[in-house]
């Protein structure tokens, strides 16, 4: 990307776009100039579009390169391009498109970068150490969280090495088609959570005993190996278990002795390949791919080189940038799965009367974000220019070094719980709009794409992607302090805001199946 | 139903039956002897059913007078009939069925019961007086957990007459197909939480801004007329809440007013015709259909005679009874919603490639419930024999007193969301295998259907209806026990079992519709 600044007042991405993008922050009046001369003939807010030339209905509208819809009437020079102005293109057809025909980037390695982290016998590292309550069905949510109320109180300041308990309380288990084909998603996604390395190989599982969710699939196969420590099911409705004090009783034994094993693990020096890094993006605006989606995706390059684990997700969210991801992937298997996921999500939107324009949120408009066309290409800048390595469905686990599409849908919240179960031990996510979101299980690096969100929330946005909109930092500056953030993070030298300030959202599962 | 008492060791309910239910607490072993001279070929356990007389097979199994499947081979008199023995029949044909054909009972009217209750300004009466904070989207569920503990303890101190405060919680609001078709089930479920009689008319709603789900759309329109008393909407991004601690000071402060207000309420004494009671199973055995079953639905039809509300719900349990539920609606008009509540679940569960067999759980089976037939004839036993006036659909609200069809799926803690979207203001829930669900926002009085349960659960159960299988107490009289129990629990007298523990599920949505 080549980014011309503006006398810092809007940005053009692209030596081919015909509109640029305002990030004064106040937006700009009617009569300012921008640097190539065009004078506006509207007032435009900050992060929407300015036509650069004179527009004929019909004209494509481009941006990054790229078209992002068409005219709906003449646009004159220095016009606001309002939403309402743009023509959604189609969605890219996904039956010729180049697969692997871009020549992978040589990356100079990149060494020495590490840090603190606990290492786990399957060789994964956890960023905190945590013991991670599964249970397989939703009935039981009320007796672990009591549970977890009581360790917290009676049992975690006997251990000092373990940062918190988190019951992994979910919606699913019970009043479910397990058995529709769609079922495997939040099965999986699950069995996977467990296994996340912030839990340590501590399997420790609760159920209630007539749930659909046979409890025992959600034990690991490294129970049977060794690898976990896996203590035996808790079933509330067990016949010893008489009473509630007994419940809890059992409970509490149980998991004191996963504190106990828990409590003996220290941080060791880690190379920064032993990251499993989750990319988000929520909350976004105009800006999104223009100063924090290409930070991150920088630092996502810097990962990759130092041999560590990356992934994007958000499906409809790359659905529109498609055709350029296809040349980016390893080989034709990875393109083929990465279009069956495409489709695999067309067809389940379809099947819910609904389609990709579901996406875009009334705050990603305001934010000066026409459509998910111009979403999708803002949002995958978050996975820099790295080769596509791998394809992971939705609750399934990363399997290789490098870049991973691991298709999520978008929701926020949903992706999170998938990139858990995935196995990311961070998160790195970016916010135009602004948002507390985080998760207890995995630490959350928030990331603002302007200043004016980042000085406003300074207690909730770890760092500021906002002054490379300003021209005061570049992208590499910023992608830089955002991998040294990472690593400090990873270590526990810093906590992320929404850490400090407990806030974490609940796990939701994403369940396409039937609920009965 | 006539239900003959053998021993003490197994029931038959219909004479027509061909099958019975051992009800002794440890089951039967070969050898033993049934009333009817039926000798024992095989052990049998607890709530499993015993072939009467000599069944070839494809015979008719026939239970509450109803055929519950055909042998698949050939069944011996004594023999212990297992769920692999049992061919589930056709659901009933929607296409004929009889529609308003049954002569509504007639009560005598039960006047003079009473409870104790909060009367609100739109005439409905909370059993309990919280403040409920609704949200319009889950990345808040940090910011609100971390509000509702501090008003916990920095404010209810303050307001002894406030029950609690409960946080809205919830999994919808952004990455959701909003404009699709059956959006509107989520969207109506929180709009119409908020107007639970249990929350007093005090609308506090918080948003984050940038979310799919407009939060001015969770506006009840009694905040319009005055009946509500509705605090500004409080948005995280609103640009005055400059960091976390001016958020929450803002939240504080809005809640501090609703608490004020609710803080000047009294119970005073209502007829039981305030009563809105939401019916539910879970974790259900034979014996439900025997013995809690039926007591909720004397106690149901007793509410009734005082004038109150109650709902059955549960689409999959109710499918394979429905031709028992069409005479008993009060018009054809009453009759078609019911059946188009039905032909709309058999095709949401057929799109999820799934059939009605997706029901019943290991549990229920184990329980001795071979099929969802066998389960659907217990299930309906909780609406008694009152007439049914109404039909809703998930999420909608509540409209007449007497007996009405909630249409919901079956998992419990869908089915309490959407009962409470309906106005309930207390549940009753009958369990056989147990289980420790209940909610935050209304009581919910928990049935065991077995004395084994009630008394190992003794301190999660409120009410043992399993003396009805050993005889030595009637439906009847449990019936007037549960209905006791509820105008105490109702008034605050006697707290409920998971409300003494603090055990409460989270809100759980019904979203047929996609994520994005």
């Amino acid at each position: 990307m080549n980014t011309e600044h503006v006398i810092g007042l809007s940005i053009k991405v692209h030596e081919q776009d015909n509109v640029a993008v305002v990030v004064s922050a106040k937006g700009l009046r009617a009569g300012s100039r921008l640097q190539d001369g065009t004078l506006l003939v509207d007032d435009v807010a900050h992060g929407h579009k300015v036509a650069l030339v004179d527009l004929s209905a019909n004209d494509e509208i481009v941006r990054y390169g790229e078209v992002i819809g068409y005219a709906q009437q003449a646009i004159g020079r220095g016009r606001w391009i309002d939403e309402s102005l743009v023509r959604m293109p189609q969605a890219p057809a996904m039956g010729d498109l180049p697969i692997a025909t871009r020549q992978a980037p040589v990356f100079e390695p990149l060494t020495g970068r590490t840090f603190e982290g606990y290492r786990n016998a399957d060789g994964s590292v956890g960023t905190k150490n945590i013991l991670g309550i599964t249970t397989s069905v939703q009935c039981v949510a009320g007796v672990i969280n009591h549970l977890a109320q009581r360790i917290r109180q009676e049992l975690l300041p006997k251990y000092p090495q373990v940062d918190d308990v988190v019951a992994l309380n979910h919606s699913y288990g019970c009043g479910v088609a397990i058995d529709a084909p769609a079922a495997i998603i939040p099965i999986r996604t699950l069995q996977n959570i467990t296994r996340n390395p912030n839990f340590g190989g501590e399997v420790m599982v609760v159920g209630l005993g007539c749930e659909k969710l046979d409890p025992q699939r959600l034990i690991p196969p490294e129970c049977a190996t060794g690898i976990a420590a896996c203590s035996p099911i808790l079933t509330l409705q067990d016949t010893v278990l008489t009473g509630f004090n007994a419940m809890i009783a059992a409970l509490l034994k149980t998991a004191e002795e996963h504190l106990v094993r828990l409590n003996q693990r220290h941080r060791e020096t880690c190379p920064a390949s032993d990251l499993v890094i989750g990319l988000q993006c929520g909350g976004s605006d105009a800006l999104s791919g223009l100063t924090a989606n290409p930070a991150v995706g920088y630092a996502a390059d810097l990962i990759v080189r130092a041999g560590g684990s990356v992934m994007f997700s958000e499906v409809t969210e790359v659905r529109d940038a498609i055709h350029l991801l296809t040349p980016r992937v390893i080989d034709e298997s990875v393109g083929q799965a990465l279009l069956q996921e495409m489709i695999w999500y067309d067809r389940y939107l379809q099947l819910g009367e609904a389609d990709r324009s579901a996406n875009t949120t009334p705050g990603n408009k305001q934010g000066g974000l026409a459509n998910i066309v111009e979403k999708a290409l803002g949002s995958i800048a978050k996975s820099g220019t790295s080769a596509i390595v791998d394809v992971i469905g939705p609750g399934e686990r990363i399997r290789r070094k490098g870049l991973t599409f691991a298709a999520t849908p978008a929701s926020d919240f949903i992706c999170g719980t998938l990139q858990l179960a995935a196995g990311m031990n961070l998160e790195v996510f970016t916010t135009g709009r602004g948002t507390p979101y985080s998760l207890a299980m995995a630490p959350v690096i928030k990331v603002a794409t302007n200043s004016t969100l980042a000085n406003r929330w300074h207690d909730l946005i770890d760092l500021d992607a906002g002054p490379i909109a300003t021209g005061e930092k570049n992208i590499a500056e910023v992608g830089e302090d955002l991998f040294a953030l990472i690593l400090d993070v990873a270590s526990g030298r810093k906590q992320t805001c929404a850490d400090r300030l407990g806030l974490h959202n609940d796990l939701v599962l994403f369940n396409p199946a039937p609920v009965t």
